[in-house]
């Protein structure tokens, strides 16, 4: 299965104050090395971890980092560039290096996720679509993640590209949920777009617009049959569990039955027992409707006899925690470590690296940042993934699940717990501490 | 100022479902008239009122919608479709009508927002991609509508990009504050795209770049003296706004100063005070750094001399409120209303039409939601916009936004109110009520 990205989108997908810096940058002369680093400042609110994803789409994007010539005829038509300063643009292409954790990485606040080392304007103007893709690749990959350790070896289906913020959305939520661990999306275009296997079957208005429930099983089954899943709560949930029996009974392969409103719990007992009864002891029971890893672990505690979670709206857009606190700061410019010191968000200068030590049962026991060159216990979680704008050979999309599975497996019980987790905090090294003692002592 | 659209998005972004549903109908000859109806269940937490934004996108992708050869070939690659189904499929288009309230209206929970009338196959392909267009832009619109109210006369601009659910999220997002009074944005392409006001100037980057932040203040106006605001909030705020006076009194023209940080109001005041002691009284002050209504409504309320507001993050994921609750339902096929009765789901059945009451000064009184042909006293919100396929002429952007200025300002004060708003609730007639009760008894 290959990682394919999406469609590519224009360069000019970024903030103003990118172009004005980056044209700033170019007549100044200010094009030396410049290191910045991706990390996200506080953890989110109910999260015990995060989850990277997205890295590949930000190697695809500096890749194809070039202005298009209908994007620099209409900056020129705004009149706030100069002639030479288009003509320097046009020219602009991503010649950096990148380091980062590579997906599937659990990781927690203040941890450098990704680094680019480039020309000064290079590395500034990419920074709004690198947070752009970071930002909701990695928000998405931890609440699927979340509502995967809840669902434990049950099934787990992507329904949520109708609530998903715009087109993009839909599809690199679909990916962050099958790198996280879901088993598949209802998003077509995700299939065709990266590979992932989709499922789907029929909605409502397939029962309404038939006059009988019974009919519209029956037709659909006629065109469908293979993988048949019946909606079964148009009317009257019980009831249609019976009229599923009877078309077993009359032949009729049914894979699953789906429950989508009311009390999933007390239903799915009560359409279990139905089609128990009735000889349907391999339909499987699909749940959907206002889930999230809280309402998975409700019900699979209480014992429903649930197989497989249809989970929409509150993953798509991570409803409980819809954005990561990330930011995408300047460490080091022309061989000096820079640190801003605003109120509340001061941050780590120079160039680092994240050591993980674990226990012998591969646990995580401590992370700590430190600068790059240190040499500290425990494994370096940031890798290069770039060299001089060319991309180092990138893991499957299925590699990167994998990899997602055995560090969610790695983490403490307090990080994997549903309800009220606790994040570790990655401790700061001395190195780094001295570090930035010595930038706030040559920049008063 | 043109209403122009988003790029066009492949039609297989859909759920499967839509595809097995449409090929059944294709299959079963199920292709008479269908009504479906776009409507929001309950109002979103800590919302008093709804703005409809994003139809334009919608009309645009029903005139486009046609699937690709290469949609074709892939779909006929997944082995789930005979090949008769992808014929027929490649000759589908969206040949039907639509009534919508136009873009900018506001509205209240199980109000109909859209009508489709068409096909059943084509009326029931759309859905997806319908919620995901109206679901977002909606919920923007809301959430920067109260911003507007709160920020009275100051001047607002969407600085959210980086945090927006992906690419198409920034740019609908762009678009959906604009609609809603925003003054300008931060991304680029929205510009581009929608012919929308665009600004921003530095981040703290470029200071953090220079040796000194004079300096770097001096070489941002050198290239680009125009419009310049600078970011004084790098090391220590009050001592960078010393530094602007310095410069004006050099000769640079300072239109603003921005605060990214810290205690936004008592910093403010501070700023106000050492740029008019110093002779920059024309120099306006821009805050931003996790801003929404509330801290908007707060540092107004107490006096803090802010003239420009930039939201991002938590407007362009509508942070405590990030989707609506809405759904696309079959309302009528083949002239039989139809009725959904899923628990806690139901829905009202036939075309529908919003009659709207308000007082001498033009404030809205209520709401009633009645069958199309109904009489009653009000104005009717819904009205045609698509015809066969066709659009019928659409308002401009500008149009569209003066259009919510005036509709915010017909909402009662209740429905306004930043802090714990109450929502209107629309009567349903009686014609709707005894349409109803009729389809329950023909569908028992």
């Amino acid at each position: 299965m290959d990682a394919k990205s999406v469609p590519a989108v224009p360069v000019l997908l970024t903030d103003l104050y990118q172009l004005t810096m980056v044209t700033a940058y170019h007549e100044l002369e200010m094009v030396q090395e410049a290191v910045f680093e991706f990390f996200v400042r506080k953890m989110p609110p109910r999260r015990g971890f995060m989850l990277a994803a997205g890295l590949q789409q930000v190697l695809d994007y500096l890749q194809a980092l070039q202005f298009s010539a209908d994007e620099l005829r209409w900056l020129a038509s705004t009149g706030r560039f100069k002639p030479d300063a288009i003509e320097r643009l046009a020219g602009l292409r991503f010649t950096g290096d990148v380091h980062a954790m590579p997906e599937g990485s659990v990781f927690f606040a203040n941890e450098p996720v990704l680094r680019v080392t480039a020309p000064l304007p290079e590395a500034q103007l990419v920074e709004s679509r690198i947070i752009n893709l970071l930002n909701f690749q990695g928000t998405i990959a931890t609440k699927a993640a979340r509502c995967r350790i809840a669902a434990g070896k049950c099934s787990l289906v992507d329904f949520g590209m109708r609530r998903s913020h715009g087109a993009e959305a839909a599809l690199l939520a679909a990916r962050a949920c099958y790198v996280a661990g879901f088993d598949a999306t209802a998003t077509v275009e995700a299939g065709r777009q990266f590979g992932m296997p989709i499922t789907g079957t029929m909605a409502h208005s397939f029962i309404q617009a038939h006059d009988d429930e019974a009919g519209a099983f029956r037709d659909f089954a006629r065109v469908h049959p293979r993988g048949l899943t019946l909606l079964i709560d148009t009317y009257d949930t019980v009831r249609a569990a019976r009229a599923v029996v009877r078309l077993a009974r009359q032949g009729l392969q049914i894979d699953a039955v789906r429950l989508d409103s009311g009390d999933l719990g007390a239903l799915a007992r009560e359409v279990r027992a139905v089609l128990d009864a009735g000889g349907c002891a391999q339909t499987r029971i699909v749940a959907s409707g206002n889930l999230d890893e809280h309402e998975i672990e409700a019900l699979l505690t209480s014992g429903a006899p649930i197989d497989s979670f249809g989970v929409g709206t509150r993953l798509d857009v991570s409803a409980d925690a819809p954005y990561l606190d990330c930011v995408y700061k300047l460490q080091e410019y022309a061989g000096r470590p820079r640190r801003k010191r605003s109120s509340g968000k001061v941050t780590w200068p120079g160039r680092k690296q994240v050591f993980r030590v674990t226990d012998k049962r591969g646990r995580i026991v401590a992370d700590t940042i430190a600068l790059e060159h240190e040499s500290l216990p425990g494994r370096p979680l940031i890798e290069p993934v770039m060299r001089g704008g060319r991309p180092l050979a990138q893991p499957t999309l299925d590699e990167i699940r994998a990899r997602a599975r055995a560090e969610l497996e790695s983490l403490p019980d307090c990080c994997r717990r549903i309800d009220d987790p606790d994040a570790l905090t990655a401790t700061i090294s001395d190195g780094l501490r001295a570090l930035a003692d010595q930038v706030d002592r040559e920049f008063p």
